[in-house]
């Protein structure tokens, strides 16, 4: 079902992590459901977590964690999500922290917990305690692929990307990783997702640039307007590609690494849209011209949450009525008589109407297609911004009535 | 597919006004899409519009015309909206109105035009001159039920309701009719409403007491999250019942004709939610204890708004951890720790996770009912708000998907 998705056949592996995957029995289905990401020593990293209130115990966990030293493992389950788990919960992610600790010789501060799957059912710790000798066997640097596959939920692909760039002569790699389908609007992070790096980089300014790829990657897209309560972006930079370690903003070296984590993340954050649940179309709305990107952002959200706009774009339908009536009720000023709405380069509404040279059949030729942009330009400022979203399906409600049965 | 919806046999004529419905040849469908109603001389008349900013042409000219004069007519169509229409919608309708006025012998402003079905095409002015004389040759104090279905766009069942207070000594009737089905957040209005009464009432006490009712009524209800372009509630009274003229809202006249006016409304708008593009559950979000009235409509439109409680509302799944999720990402403060949410009466969230107390039997029992109450306290303070509010189930998709095939 997935919009325009192929599954990367490899991953460049980065000095310094290395990766393991394996089926510990918490999902149902015989797919893998646990991951052990390991990082060399003296590496850095940044990350971005939920901005749900309730969040679930490994995001409080991690958050502490990060906060104290820096991490030498993550563990990744899927399949379950303890959250809404309450006190039971905090004691579940900081034993699975301990018990991986003991295994690899070090302190459980020093491993960040991830979960993602089913809300409010309690972490099954002893089958996690049962995997991890050999878990810890099979880590390798070229497991990103395994990796990926097991942090996966109802995805129905893979989501992994590579980049290359040069700095200072030499060869700088980042490779990254991210799932998520559904209860897709991330705020401050998406699902999960894990970048790295060989770079080496200050920490930060690895979290200004995490942050700055994020907000316009993870934080730019939406399949159903729900934050989950488990969202979390990782960046790590071990520092072993042999650059010299980048410590100001301003520098050629800063602004090409995050133009090519933007890169990454921008790629895994549009996987998760071409992968949503149902989805059969992939949809840019990019708003123009508008008095502030906030102004921009929000008209963009609210045609992208409209039902009625995401069912007609399942429907293949150019019912352009909908889409006005959606930037209508965004809550921002609008100059109705000025604004200009385009599917891809066919103008279908200005002056408050429907386009005098507008055709139907010019509509329906755009909406026949599986990757169509929306553009607005309101003509009141030189603000923009771009957001992705997917349409309204009778899959995404099969799949999500039918998740839990 | 309503649910617990049953439509009136008849409805109680209210002194004063008139009514007539016909097939005038807008709809593609042979039903009556053509209303009109008369109100007698000295008829008070207050309205509320939607708060979309690309509102229709005839919502314009509505509040034009109310800002001149007292109405005599009401002129309503189904089947298209002529919203999105430009300057060509503007000249549409005021030439219904003119017509409506030529026949009348009355002025084009005495006449409000309203529009309710597709957006984006222009209105058939002919269609309606040619049916407006058999239309007057209809009017009847006794059509109200015959108006309801004239007025019906992708409604299945036909919404009216009447009630009576006594107001010193004198019997007062009010009667109402709403339509709506889909595009469903009002925000000030809903979509058509119209309610009549023949209390003697100022008209600015008239205007509060429709102000007050649909805060409470079609103010509080949510389909999709879509405002319409056309939204509009009238409220007519005709002074014909006796009473004195109602003309302090401390008077306990204005008092009983407030309740009685808010009872109709609330009974409409929820008719609306029941009969909801392929609704299968009918939801009341009650959030309590909390720190202001707009925290507590928030909280409850983040929940009623998320498309995973809406499909798992719809599967029947007590999938409480989907509630909890929307609840954290309302955007309010909150205080974890102390969040109560009930399933009816089954308390199935405490002290941030799941209920020591609870079973997923007690928690199915709830979802297997057509009508369901999740109740929200935040503890946080002592104000309330109550919506209401349908599931996201197949047929929405499918009769959005085909609205206009």
């Amino acid at each position: 079902m997935a919009v325009n998705l192929t599954e990367p056949e490899s991953l460049l592996a980065i000095k310094g992590v290395r990766l393991a995957s394996i089926y510990a029995g918490i999902k149902k289905a015989q797919t893998d459901d646990l991951v052990l990401i390991e990082l060399a020593k003296n590496s850095q990293c940044a990350a971005v977590f939920t901005q749900n209130k309730f969040c679930a115990a490994p995001v409080t966990l991690a958050k502490k964690h990060l906060h104290e030293t820096v991490p030498r493992f993550l563990l990744i389950n899927s399949g379950n999500a303890n959250a809404g788990t309450g006190d039971q919960g905090m004691l579940d992610a900081l034993e699975s922290c301990e018990l991986v600790a003991k295994q690899a010789g070090c302190n459980a501060t020093e491993v960040l917990p991830f979960s993602t799957g089913v809300i409010g059912e309690n972490l099954p710790v002893n089958k996690i305690g049962a995997a991890l000798p050999s878990l810890f066997d099979q880590l390798s640097e070229n497991k990103w692929i395994n990796a990926g596959r097991g942090i996966m939920t109802t995805d129905t692909k893979l989501k992994g990307v590579s980049r290359q760039v040069e700095l200072q002569g030499k060869t700088v790699t980042v490779t990254g990783l991210s799932k998520g389908a559904g209860m897709i609007q991330p705020n401050m992070a998406t699902m999960l997702s894990y970048v790295a790096t060989d770079a080496a980089i200050n920490k930060d300014l690895l979290q200004q640039c995490l942050n700055s790829a994020v907000q316009l990657s993870f934080n730019s897209i939406t399949v159903d307007s729900d934050t989950s309560t488990n969202d979390a972006c990782v960046l790590i930079a071990t520092g072993l590609a042999g650059n010299e370690i980048i410590s100001k903003d301003s520098s050629d070296e800063y602004q090409k690494l995050l133009k090519v984590v933007t890169e990454v993340c921008l790629y895994l954050a549009q996987a998760i849209v071409r992968d949503a649940e149902g989805a059969t179309k992939f949809v840019t709305l990019q708003v123009n011209s508008a008095s502030s990107i906030n102004d921009a952002r929000q008209v963009a959200y609210t045609v992208a949450h409209s039902p009625l706009v995401k069912t007609a774009l399942f429907a293949s339908d150019p019912n352009w009525g909908r889409i006005l009536a959606a930037v209508g009720r965004a809550g921002v000023y609008l100059n109705i008589d000025e604004i200009q709405i385009y599917l891809n380069d066919v103008c279908i509404v200005s002056a408050g109407g429907r386009d005098p040279a507008y055709t139907e059949e010019q509509g329906q030729k755009v909406m026949n297609q599986q990757e169509i942009t929306i553009r607005i330009e309101l003509h009141a400022g030189d603000k923009s911004a771009c957001i992705w979203t997917s349409d309204l399906s009778y899959d995404y409600v099969k799949i999500n009535s039918e998740y839990r049965s």
